[in-house]
């Protein structure tokens, strides 16, 4: 807070107290051969499933408290949910940053790639495994809780009746925004060089950005922001309201992490591509 | 806790471990010639943009649910309220420290602008960039549920039935300068010389602060310590009751953040004014 | 986790990495004459009078809402209530830790002068500031609400029916011992040469303290555990039931803290007194 | 995140930033001679005493509310319950890390013994520690509340009606997973030596972990993942359900904790066991 004058002026005279990493290439053969690879892969599947798992049974959990004790407020209630899964995005991101770099989600996957963080093989491979750990995580609560699951809606994105599909696709677009934009904040090389308490605190964050997204849309659209999540939950539940809006947890999402990736790149990181300074550089 | 003997006498003594960095020019030419200060001008409107954006959804999606399902203690609650208040606050200074120095309010820019921490120029601008992000953060609810929106309140500060004038200001005073004071404690640079755990934490207390701040005053006057904010909620709402009641929401914060720079810098650092010690110094 | 076994080898081993302060005096006449003792005053003062402001402000406003819209559920919650207390225990240490040490309350000051860490002289002043500042605090509150004030119990704590006087004593032992062992662990200097994730997160599992001894102890006292914030509600409610268990909440917390000093210092710290081992040192 | 290919390139080049330490071996006669060792499992005794005191009579008072005041809503609720479990653990790991290295729950003794990160001796007393201070910390709250005690269910943790025994025993071993997971991952010491972020934050993700387990779990078994919480609950409560129930939260977590412990050592970890990558090394 007001230390940015003079970091601005210490940019301005070409000093530089960061290594900006090369652009990851887009198809990077070397990588293909490396256990690293193969088990950020595998790291990626087991948070995904983890999450959705939790997140799902907090759900049904609560959908089925408080229809059986509605006068006594039983349930976790939204603020539970919302509990749910931005904590499970906060330990899971904690858990597996130093394996895969923790994304967990396609859209993080999406925009990371967008800023040439992660090769494409790299990316793919990660959506893939994100895709298929959500399946696997909403069939286990299914699984587990078979009659409760399909009578209290699978844990599956909808729209909400009253909300028109322009306005779904904006909150999943502004949502994802808000999420990718703390995710590049956290893992700017520039602002870590600086800023000691930037990876220190970065898990945190990235999962209150989740947090409160949840508490904002859950109304609108029960919040997708992660592709994989809409997908998993829609997969198990084969729904058609379910699937019939599934397009909008895809593109929504992807615009949404886009614009996050352009705007950190483009306005916020633009001194790091030559005119840091309107005057000249001394 | 408890080492604040040693360096009372450390400091007695004449040596330092800190720099103060010198205090801010009212007006800086050279600094309207840089891209620094424009992008943090873009950061402050995006940011609180966003932070309106959130918190009035989550206002309106709050009132929208109680109403549709009271039985069934659906909505987030006041606490989930207060959480989204202060949670978005934590993510949003986490994000924006490093280019704007995440001020988000223009009460914390005032504050920061007297203990001489940034220029009249760049206050000026800052406060302009946040009242304008916020319009626009609650123009965004507001085209998303118009429906909702005006039936629930459009999230608008207002006094609340059975408080008088003088309670609401003293409120919003009160809240200001908790959440002023916490600011002053995380940025200053004595302190991040001795204790290395401030700047590691500084987000996490200022959300806390404005969390705690919006528990207690909800009640009162819906919480504004936040001019933006309140200016924001009123000119989408444009209800006469929140413009009668909209001075409030600037002469107390302003006041509140005075305080808290005086206190800061008159009180608590008066060590470093020459007066450290009632003994001469070695 | 797990690292304990070559920590307590290198102990017997003779080698140290930290250093035990020297134990304050009872009496230090020199302190009287510095700034920064009554500074810190200052600083305790305003901190306890933020922390019952806030705190007893969001008791009234939760019992107000509750009977006043009870079918929806409208208050923030016991839940609320129990982070009031923690969040502002958070942020108020982290704000005055580094000018008072960020006791904020008559029974962790208690409980560090038993370990010698602070003088007597500065126990006594710093009790003195808490419990005037507990006593301005909660007449703020009084005077902004003094209707509502009176009707939702003014936020005194006082022996919850069918609760006998020495559960209560126990539940305020055990409640202080819990917080006052979170302040010792936090401020450990054995500790924090060894793990430097201490002094980081030291405001943080007090503030947390604070907030799980509500919860586990609202029901059957409302949770003293820091005799200021029980003597400013009791002066300012001045209700005779809150003044005849007000012994509770001084003798439960003092023990409690006393307690906590003794096994911080006798069993935990054992190996710093010279029998750290069992075996003969090499 | 996204840093993780040249870390991985790093490795298959054979340099390596941190060191493995051996092997704790079963049987470490030498440990049995320290102070170090009993004060350990002092303090693993004291803290899940603390523990179950705390969590149990949250669990009670709030059972305890909202019969007598289900209009009101004055409970914690489920949310509640489950930041008590959570927000515990995250004080109770953060204070005793530095004395016991923080188990408080045998599972975990048992997944870090299997990692051989703790000798067998040292294991076993660890486990009786915890399940003795479990019984106390339970018997205390009966001691307290013995009226509600028994008609609010003691705390104990059995299958809900309507979920089968396999259902209950895979919500015990993927809650425990969870758990074992992120303790493996806070304290892996090549993590610690390259993200600087993981010691700093490890006992709040350590927390944040049995809260979300408790949010998803709750409505299933009342969520053990810790089998001297499940047996200090059936002991003092002595009720047949829960004793029939007991060897599901034995066995659920054990394995639970052993998968989490060969996910970690042979699926993340597997580059220090000889074939970090395909490629043979430079």
């Amino acid at each position: 807070m007001g230390k940015e004058v003079d970091v601005a002026s210490l940019e301005a005279g070409g000093a530089r107290d960061y290594i900006d990493p090369p652009p990851a290439p887009l198809v990077d053969i070397d990588e293909l051969g490396k256990w690293s690879l193969y088990r950020a892969v595998i790291a990626e599947f087991v948070a995904t499933l983890l999450f959705l798992y939790i997140t799902v049974a907090t759900v049904i959990g609560y959908k089925h408290q408080t229809a059986a004790a509605d006068a006594a407020c039983g349930g976790v209630g939204i603020l539970g949910i919302a509990w749910a899964f931005g904590g499970m995005i906060f330990i899971l991101v904690y858990c597996t940053a130093g394996v895969s770099g923790g994304h967990i989600n396609p859209a993080v996957t999406f925009g990371l790639f967008l800023a040439r963080k992660v090769s494409l093989v790299r990316a793919v491979l990660y959506m893939a495994a994100q895709c298929l750990g959500a399946i696997c995580g909403v069939a286990l609560v299914k699984g587990f809780q078979s009659s409760f699951y399909h009578r209290y809606g699978g844990g599956a994105n909808e729209l909400s009746a009253g909300y028109s599909t322009g306005t779904g696709l904006a909150a999943e677009i502004i949502g994802t925004f808000v999420l990718v934009y703390t995710v590049f904040s956290a893992t700017d090389p520039k602002r870590n060089a600086r800023d000691s308490h930037v990876p220190v605190l970065a898990p945190l964050p990235i999962g209150f950005a989740v947090f409160m997204v949840h508490l904002a849309t859950i109304p609108i659209t029960g919040t997708g922001i992660n592709p994989a999540r809409s997908l998993g939950a829609a997969v198990i539940f084969n729904n058609s309201k379910a699937w019939s809006d599934q397009w909008i947890f895809w593109v929504g999402p992807f615009i949404g992490a886009a614009i996050a990736a352009l705007y950190h790149q483009i306005v916020l990181r633009a001194s790091a591509r030559g005119h840091g300074s309107f005057r000249s550089n001394a």
